[in-house]
C-alpha cells in the first residue's frame, strides 16, 4: 500500500497490537524498512514494515479548528488573573516545535509562534507579558547561563515590577532542577513575589502537548500565592488534571520522557494543583512551606557561579588516579557515593586525603537519589569524614554541585564555603535535630 | 539527670516529640552537647542536650528471649524446603552488627555469629548449606570481586549441586545491584537454577533487621519458582509483609537507608511475595519473565571485566579538557546524559567527535534513572548520534557500565563490542519494535 505523508492510517501489526496514526516524512534516519508515524497521543513511532498485518487508511472527520478547540477544554475555567505575570522565555521544547521534513523537535522562531500555541493568551492577555530573553534548549546550558537568567529576570522584574503577581521562567525540562537551584539561592533575597519555572515534555504545537496545562497550572498557583520563592510547576501524573509546584532545591528530572517527569525528593512538593471535572475549577493547596529563606545573611550574595567544581558520580572500577585526575585544576569535588555516602576506601582513602591536605574540598552525596548521607553510621564512613570528607546530609547531588558553584565564588576562607554549603538556606536540607541511623 | 549506657529512657522533647530508646556509648563522634540512643525500631539517634525537656527511666520487664521471640513471628509460618538451598555469605551489613562501644556497624566475625540471628535457621537446618566466600562491605568491591563472586558461585554450585534448589548470596547493599547485573550477564547460562541476592538495610543483630524476612523470601521464592536467572530479594515496603523479587539487570539501590530501598526500574519486578496475615503463608507471585537468557551465542563468554571503561555524570559545568581527562587511557565510556541523553554540544561535541575517531567506544545512557535515550528525537541527539555515540536505549547506568566491562574483555573488534552491548541478553533492555518519542 502506498502511504501519504501526514494523512492518517490504522495499522494492525502481526502480534495483535493496533496503531492509528498520521504518516510522517521519511528520515536519513529511518531506513527503507520502517514508518515514522505520529500516534493521536502525539507521540512518534517507528514501525518495522515486516511487522505491519494490515493497513486501512482513516477518512478524517474532524476540523482543525476543532481539534485545537479540544486541546483548549480547560481554558474557559482559568481564573481571571488579579495582577500581572510576567513570562520569560528562555527556550526548551516549550518554547519549541516539530519540523515536518525530519520530524525532529526544532526550536520556534519567534514569541508569536509561541503564543499562538497557548489558547488562555486570549483570555488573559490584558494580564500577561511575554519576553525571550534566551532561546536554547537547556542541556546547553553552562553556569554563566544560571547568572545571566537570574540578573536578566532581576532586570526584567525592575521593568514590569508595577502591579506585578509573579514570573514564569519557561526553560527545557533537561536540567530546570539545575537552574531552579541557582535562582533559589538567589532570587527570593531580591523579589518578594514567585518565580515559577515551566517546562514541557512535548513541543507546545502537538496536539498531546503539556505545555498549556503547566503553564495555566503555574498561573494559577500564582494568582492564589503570595508569597516568595523559586518553584517548578510540570504535571504530576499523565493525567491533565494534576500539578506539583516543586520547591526550586527539592526537585529532579526522574524521567526522561513521560509528562510527570519531575518529582520532589526527600521533601513534599511545595503545594499541589488539581483540577476539579465536577466543578470545572482549579485548586492550590500548599503542602509545604520549607523553601522560605532563613538566613538574612545571605541577602547581598552575588549572582557567580564557578566552574571550579565538578559533580563525580562513583562506580566499582574508579582508580586513584581517576580520582586525582578528574580533580586536577579544580577547587572543590562532589563526589556521588554509595548509600550513606561511602566509595571504596582500599582505593580511595588515600587520595581524598590527599586532596584535603591540599586543600582542596571533598563533598559527599550519595547516588541512590533518595535519602541521605551520613558519618557515623559505619565505620567506613567515619574513616572518610576522619579523611575531611564533609557530609552533605540529604541534599540532593545537583543542588550540592550548584550551591558550592556559588560558594566558591561568594566566599573565601574554607571554613566559610563549608558553613554555607551545610546551612539550611532555602529548605535544601532536611532541618531534623535528629540524625537517622 | 545521670544516664546510665544501655539502659533504657524516654525523653520528651521541647517541641512536643517523645522517644524511648537505650542509651549507647558516648563516642569521639559526637560532641558532649548530644547523646545518642537506640529506638526501639533500631535506629541510632543523636539528640541534642538542650532540646530535652523531661527524662523518664524505663523499668524493662521484657527478657531477652522474649525479644528474640517478637522478632521470629513468621518463622513458624515458612514452607518446609523441598531440596536444598545453598547460602553464600560475602559480607555487607546483613553479615555484620553492631559495635557497642562505638555505636558503628561492623563486619560480623564468624558465620555462627550471623547465623545464630535466623531463627530459621533451626528449622531448615537439615536443608541449608552455609559457607562464607567473602567477608567485605559491598563499598569496596571492584570489577575483579564480581568475577571472584562469580567464579565461586559456580565453584560451591559444582560441589553441592546434587538435590540443590537454589543459591542465595547474601551481599552488601551498596553495589548490590552491580554484582546482581555482573552476575546475570554470566551465571543463567551454567546454572539452572536460581541465584538470589539478599542484602539488609538494617544489622542482623537489631530487632528492627531486614534480614530474616529478606532470607525468608528468597527461600520462598527459590521454594516455589524451578527456573533459572538471578535476582535480587528485598523488602518493597516499609512493612515485614512484602517482599520484591527483582531482575538482576533491572534494579537499583533508591534509598539511602530505607528498607524498600531497591526498586525495579524501567520494567516490573520479576515476582512479589506476599505474607498473607490471614491465612498464615507466603504468597509467591510472578509478574514478569523477561531476563530469561535470549541468546545462546554466548554461552561461553568468560568471566572478566575491564577496569578501562568509565562511568561519568554528565553536569553542566563540564568542560571539553573535562571530558578528555577523564578518558585517558581508557577504552570506552559511559556518559550518564541529561533527559534522552543530551550534553552540552556546544562544548563537548568536537571533543567526542576526536575521542569516537580515536577508536574510543562512547555510550549514552539518562541520568534521569527511569525512561530511556533516544537518539531521533531532537536535533542535538541525531549530531551526537552523528559524531558516533551509541544510546543505550532503556538500559540503566550502571548495568550498562558492568555490561561493556565485560564486553571489552569478550570482544575484540568495536563492532562486536556495540553489538552485544545493545542486543537484550538478559532482559536489561525493553524489547519493544516501537520507539517511543
Amino acid at each position: 500500500m502506498d502511504l501519504k505523508i501526514k494523512k492518517k492510517y490504522r495499522f494492525r501489526l502481526k502480534e495483535g497490537l493496533s496503531l492509528e496514526g498520521r504518516v510522517m516524512e521519511k528520515t536519513k534516519y529511518n531506513d527503507n524498512n520502517s514508518i515514522i508515524i505520529k500516534l493521536n497521543n502525539g507521540y512518534n513511532i517507528a514501525i518495522n514494515k515486516e511487522d505491519i498485518e494490515e493497513i486501512k487508511e482513516i477518512v478524517e472527520k474532524i476540523k482543525k479548528e476543532e481539534q485545537i478547540d479540544e486541546k483548549d477544554n480547560k481554558v474557559e475555567y482559568i481564573n481571571e488573573l488579579k495582577s500581572k505575570v510576567l513570562i520569560l522565555s528562555t527556550g526548551g521544547t516549550i518554547a519549541s516545535k516539530v519540523e515536518y521534513e525530519t520530524g525532529a523537535v526544532v526550536a520556534a522562531s519567534s514569541p508569536e509562534e509561541i503564543i499562538e500555541n497557548f489558547p488562555f493568551w486570549y483570555k488573559l492577555k490584558n494580564k500577561l507579558i511575554y519576553e525571550t530573553i534566551l532561546n536554547e534548549m537547556s542541556e546547553n546550558f553552562i553556569p554563566q547561563d544560571w547568572e545571566f537568567i537570574a540578573k536578566k529576570t532581576l532586570e526584567k522584574y525592575e521593568k514590569h515590577k508595577n502591579n506585578l503577581r509573579g514570573i514564569i521562567i519557561t526553560h527545557g525540562t533537561d536540567t530546570m532542577h539545575y537552574t531552579s537551584s541557582a535562582l533559589s539561592f538567589i532570587i527570593p533575597y531580591k523579589i518578594n513575589i514567585p518565580v515559577v519555572l515551566v517546562g514541557s515534555q512535548r513541543s507546545s504545537d502537538r496536539p498531546s502537548s503539556d505545555a498549556i496545562t503547566n503553564l495555566m497550572a503555574a498561573i494559577e498557583f500564582i494568582n492564589s500565592y503570595s508569597g516568595k520563592g523559586v518553584f517548578v510547576c510540570m504535571h504530576s501524573s499523565i493525567s491533565d488534571d494534576e500539578f506539583d509546584i516543586h520547591s526550586g532545591t527539592r526537585v529532579r528530572k526522574m524521567h526522561s520522557s513521560r509528562r510527570d517527569a519531575f518529582k520532589s525528593i526527600n521533601a513534599l512538593p511545595f503545594a499541589k494543583i488539581l483540577f476539579d471535572m465536577n466543578k470545572k475549577e482549579f485548586n492550590v493547596k500548599i503542602l509545604n512551606r520549607n523553601n522560605i529563606p532563613l538566613n538574612n545573611k545571605y541577602d547581598d550574595i552575588s549572582i557567580k557561579f564557578s566552574n571550579d567544581v565538578v559533580l563525580v558520580k562513583y562506580f566499582p572500577g574508579m582508580s586513584r588516579e581517576y580520582l586525582e585526575r578528574v580533580c586536577e585544576n579544580k577547587k572543590a569535588v562532589v563526589l556521588e557515593g554509595t548509600g550513606l555516602g561511602h566509595v571504596n576506601i582500599k582505593e580511595l582513602l588515600e587520595p581524598i586525603k590527599k586532596l584535603t591536605s591540599e586543600g582542596k574540598l571533598v563533598f559527599m552525596t550519595t547516588q541512590t537519589i533518595y535519602g541521605g548521607v551520613h558519618e557515623y553510621v559505619y565505620k567506613n564512613l567515619r574513616l572518610l569524614k576522619d579523611a575531611g570528607v564533609v557530609f552533605l546530609k540529604d541534599m540532593i547531588s545537583e543542588v550540592a554541585y550548584v550551591k558550592l558553584c556559588l560558594a566558591l565564588e561568594n566566599f573565601g576562607k574554607k571554613e566559610e564555603i563549608v558553613e554555607y554549603v551545610l546551612k539550611n538556606v532555602v529548605g535544601e536540607i532536611s532541618e531534623d535535630n535528629i540524625i537517622y541511623h
